[in-house]
């Protein structure tokens, strides 16, 4: 049976960029690398929305964000971070385990960061604060944040903003530098349609001054040296070759179909999956004017055991999804719908969706999910 | 024109191990992956020679030796790094980062670690030093340490014994458990014949010990979140799925061929390749006795300009080569013989070696080369 990998990453990769990803290994100190990674280290920065470098590490997300805060900070320093579920929460947890002072501002799972409470706190005490960190789309409750309304929240403030974009960067618009966000850290396994293992940071003019004073021990994560490298097309140590051909490819043709477009559709898509669940009296998670559109959380219904909905939809459709995480766990449940996705998809997941609730004796009428994602894309968005 | 990777690493990867890898994603909770990663981890240990969990993180060697210094140590420890190049200089670069005493012990270029200066450092004030470090094989000039003598020099040394062994595993004979080797860091793009990507880290009971006091920061890189995870078959961040799917097709590939004919392979073909070069009146830069099976370092002789030679193999046989670092530079060449390499590849190497040279306008002898090394080939081992 045919696969579909509807966690909310690694994504599904398209055929082309498996088939480059599987090449041969080259030098990394060879003329052919430094040729393509040079391509590559250029094109992402569209893809970004920025000038700034952008520096690609082996690694996962987790290490993005790591390489973050040991490049940016000192012992003692105080960060505020926005919270509004798991990735929030880890990227606080991060900052804690590297001797910062944190202050969270936590928000109900499902809901999103409030810009006004943000507004609120940086009316008071600001001056200790070093940087504001905010997660764009929080994957475990499905919400994305309005970094521009946040952005635009914080005034005049004079620290670092610092983005972790890992399940939104190539879905979400994010303008990098006409927002200006100092630093954005993603992954290549969500919306870049790229197998995992690389962690890709940009790093702003401000970002940097921010490293030269920085005190926190560091080697791998080290952004200059990464910098320093980056110029002759290099990396300090042994680049992920295939995740860098894989991405080549990848970039090629999300710049091909049109950023704008990638935007639209991943809004029409969620849309339509969004509309497609409501039909078949579902209820969502996350209200629509916050909902991410990269990955969906339903409500699991009271008369739902979730594992059998799991197993149901992996055996009799071969499509695999993602449960709630910690306290969310049996509650929600989370479908992934970025990057290498289209209409079929999302068809083929509603219809295999209402049949397994029928076969599970819910009382749904069949064709009512089916019938409301149809209505989206006849009207498109 | 056909393409020879011949600098060390990383490395060809075989066409089954590439084909492996290139498969489409699957999600890291799901059970599809636990089981595979539950079999990859317990293989792996037969590489590693070792009962110890092997825990396997996304990044490069490096990252897996910074994440060997953070988890064993606190800020102030003392250790002791036996360096014979530029990576047992890296180990203690990365050690003083991380706020470590470093004591090196220097021995010169394309020289091994001689145990007897071992034993005799540890005869007086050792009592400070909570690990020795060590590289197992010096790719940088191309020298094997014995590992086995080392620690027999370590007497009843009460501390860690750290063993770097990047481009040696899966090549060179090391006996984790049965020499005493607490902890042993490799990557995945060398002698394993795996795309890079991958940080292999084993862990003994004692080095697990010294986890528990370690008051370094960590966390993408913590043994002890780590292992929590190996537990259950899973990794706590997203995994680089594509080098999972290919290590484990190459440990196959590995187990199948058996450990000792990996080895016995390795010596045989590095021998040959020495003999070859020597047979051609040029001068190896280390001795017989301690050459490294993976990777043999030439004197560039006086009358050759090395880019030229580089440029020449490049160009007219497509056998891509590497250079020697820092002080080195323009000293030596390095050829890496590890992995997925045959008699085959050698032959070829010599006698494009022997043509490009007469081409450059070098006197040697059409035939001394290749000759010399057919002679190890028809003897055997």
């Amino acid at each position: 049976m045919k696969k579909q990998l509807r966690v909310p990453g690694p994504t599904e990769v398209p055929e082309e960029v498996l088939r480059e990803s599987s090449k041969q290994m080259i030098g990394h100190r060879s003329a052919e690398y430094v040729e393509m990674f040079k391509k590559i280290s250029e094109d992402i920065k569209q893809v970004f929305m920025t000038e700034n470098d952008v520096l690609i590490f082996p690694g996962a997300g987790t290490g993005g964000m790591e390489a973050a805060i040991v490049n940016l900070f000192s012992p003692g320093d105080k960060v505020l971070v926005l919270t509004t579920g798991v990735f929030g929460d880890r990227f606080a947890e991060i900052a804690v385990s590297f001797g910062l002072k944190v202050e969270k501002l936590t928000f109900d799972p499902g809901q999103c960061v409030n810009p006004d409470k943000v507004r609120e706190r940086m009316e008071r005490n600001r001056e200790e604060i070093k940087a504001v960190i905010v997660t764009h789309n929080e994957t475990s409750t499905g919400v994305l944040n309005d970094i521009k309304e946040i952005k635009s929240a914080l005034g005049d403030f004079p620290g670092l903003f610092v983005v972790d974009a890992v399940s939104s960067l190539g879905a979400a618009e994010l303008k990098t530098d006409e927002w200006g966000i100092d630093v954005v850290v993603t992954g290549s396994q969500k919306a870049l349609m790229t197998p995992p293992g690389l962690a890709l940071i940009s790093v702003s003019e401000k970002a940097w001054r921010a490293c030269e004073s920085s005190k926190l021990p560091k080697y791998y994560w080290s952004f200059v040296r990464a910098r320093e490298y980056l110029k002759k097309g290099q990396n300090p140590y042994t680049p992920a070759v295939q995740q860098i051909y894989a991405l080549k490819e990848a970039v090629r043709m999300i710049l091909e179909e049109g950023l704008d477009n990638v935007f639209l559709r991943h809004r029409k898509l969620s849309k339509a999956f969004r509309h497609g669940i409501r039909g078949m009296g579902l209820e969502l998670f996350a209200r629509d004017e916050i909902a991410s559109p990269t990955v969906t959380a339903v409500k699991i219904p009271e008369n739902l055991n979730f594992n059998n909905f799991k197993k149901r939809l992996k055996t009799d459709f071969n499509i695999e999804i993602a449960g709630g995480q910690k306290e969310l766990k049996n509650k929600i449940f989370r479908f992934g719908h970025m990057g290498y996705i289209d209409e079929k998809d999302i068809l083929a997941c509603i219809s295999a969706i209402e049949i397994c609730l029928k076969n599970l004796g819910l009382s749904i009428k069949i064709g009512s999910g089916i019938i409301a994602a149809e209505e989206i894309l006849i009207k498109g968005e």
